[in-house]
This record gives structure tokens, C-alpha cells and sequence, in this order.
């Protein structure tokens, strides 16, 4: 039996949130054991051996992975969240997103100049989440290492926008359209 | 130099979401490296040697800990959301909390009948949303073996409510007040 792929766990939901959309769901994903070990022990892999300080995740399923890997790498763990969710004094950052606008805030104390910081979300699609992220990061002087994804949808131009920018950027799997 | 406990790295921010809430703030306790991988180790040091087949965690920063602790334990993770933001078909829930009202929602297919299940959030307050978390679970059936939180407030008698739920209650700390 050949052995099973993050994929084979991804399930896709037509027109979520929106018609149109295929909708790339990890819950089943995490939800599985296997599945969810495999995930988050390969968003690990290219790191091994590089010092990471912190991982920030992205609200919400970023929290879910970057809780995990934070924990495994025995950092802290910071969270990127929607405006009006943290209760200390923050920085935001506004960026569009494939289904909208939004803004989201960073804790302005919570990363040290010159922190090395794992990114972590579960889905890279347009990038303006992620980009929004990397901006707050920055701005509090944190060095990106990576921007680790479960998935690419490479068509939307994610990747090619953070690379740009200068950022390695590692993803498990790569889906073709939306 | 004493050891540090979970408590030395939460701090109080006073008036948040609302006047006279004393907001116990985890942030700060995820963000450093011992904080964080003490709170999670704490949190999991009940269960050895227990069998749990899945961790469940309540939106959103029940995420961040759900994870680490289904990835420790090598379970799946499910998560418990507002409604709205899961893309299959739910089972859903309303509640009231502390600050308000929400309804929150589990994938109908996320929970398989007798699955020993975690329930864990950062936060034991009124215990609306934690009530809400296990009538969905059991509707599916999942049998929850515990439910694990870092910070009880017993004054806003959450604790006293799950106990007489039947549930298995545990805290790494507790507060007096709001």
C-alpha cells in the first residue's frame, strides 16, 4: 500500500464561502492522527538544524499549526489576529484578501528586534494575509526565516508575491486554480 | 532563583473587551519559550498514560494549545468554531458568555462515535462556551475524558458547572474575581 500524502487527507468543498470557490479544507486533515502528525512534522522538516527564536501563526488555522510546531521547536509562539482581538497595545495592518478586506494586529511587545520567525498559516493563496503578517513582523524588527504553508494555490499569485519580497516560502502541497 | 510558574508570564490588562474586566492576557505566556512549552507540558502531564484518541479546541486561542497538545499526543485535532467558518456540514450550538451571545459549530463527520476526546481552551470563566464545546461532542458522540484549561476563574463558576456536568475539570491556574 503505498503510503498516504498530506493530500489524500485535504478535502475540497465546492462554492465555500463563496460560489465559485473550491474551498481546500485542512479540518479534515487535522483531524486525522496520521494526517495531522505528517503535516505539521513536514512543515518542520526544511528547518531542522536553523534557530528559530519564535513562530507566528495567522488567525485562525495558523494558530492550530503553529501552536504544534512552536511547542515541537520548543519556542514561543505569537498570534496575528483580526483587529479588536488582543487585548494589549498593537500595531495593524490592512491588506485585501481573496474574499474581502480586512485588518489584522500584531502585540507591538511581542517580538524582539532581530528574533529570527517562523510564519505559519495554513493556506497561501492571494498573500495579502501574508504580507500583511511579514509588514507587522518587520516593522518590530523580527527576521523572517520562512513562511511555511500547508497549501499553495500558486495561480493566485501568493508564492511569486512573497518571493519577491525576498522570503523563502515552503508549502506541502499546490493546487492548480482556486 | 525559584522556579517561574505558568502565572509569572500571563499578565492583567484591566477593562478589556469592556470596563471592570480584568482580562487575564496568555499572550505573553505563549510568546516566551518556557512559558509556553511549561503550559502545554502542564497541560498534558494529567493524561500520561491515558489513552485519547482526539483533542478538540474552542476557537481561537484553544487552537494554539489544541495543537501542541494533538501533536504531542500524536491525535488528530478538531476545532469548535464560530458559526459560519467551517465549510462542511455542522452541528451547531448557542450560548451565552460573559461579554454576549454567539453560537458556535463542529463538522457533523469530525467526531466518530467513543473517540476519547481532550477538550481544551485557555480560559475557564463562565464556562458557556466549554458548555456548549461538550453538548456538541456528545451529540456525536465522543466520550470527553477531560477538559483542560490554563487559567480557571471559579468566581464566574464554570469549574462548579462542568463538575456537575460529570466532567473532569483541569486548571494550571486560578483567579479570584473577574
Amino acid at each position: 500500500m503505498p503510503a498516504k500524502s498530506v493530500t489524500d487527507y485535504i478535502r475540497t468543498i465546492p462554492d465555500f464561502p463563496q460560489e465559485g470557490i473550491m474551498f481546500r479544507d485542512v479540518t479534515t486533515l487535522f483531524a486525522d492522527p496520521r494526517g495531522f502528525r505528517m503535516a505539521v512534522d513536514q512543515m518542520l522538516h526544511p528547518h531542522a538544524g536553523e534557530e528559530i527564536d519564535l513562530v507566528v501563526g495567522l488567525e485562525a488555522r495558523g494558530f492550530i499549526l503553529g501552536g504544534a510546531i512552536a511547542h515541537q521547536l520548543s519556542t514561543g509562539f505569537v498570534p496575528i489576529r483580526k483587529k479588536g482581538k488582543l487585548p494589549g497595545k498593537c500595531i495593524e495592518q490592512s491588506y485585501t484578501l481573496e474574499y474581502g478586506e480586512a485588518v489584522v494586529e500584531l502585540h507591538e511587545d511581542a517580538i524582539t528586534a532581530g528574533q529570527r520567525i517562523l510564519l505559519v498559516d495554513d493556506l497561501l493563496a492571494t498573500g495579502g494575509t501574508a504580507e500583511a503578517g511579514i509588514s507587522l513582523i518587520e516593522r518590530l524588527g523580527g527576521k523572517i526565516t520562512a513562511c511555511s504553508f500547508i497549501i499553495d494555490l500558486p495561480d493566485l499569485g501568493g508564492r511569486a508575491k512573497l518571493e519577491a519580497m525576498g522570503m523563502e516560502v515552503h508549502a506541502l502541497c499546490a493546487y492548480g486554480g482556486h
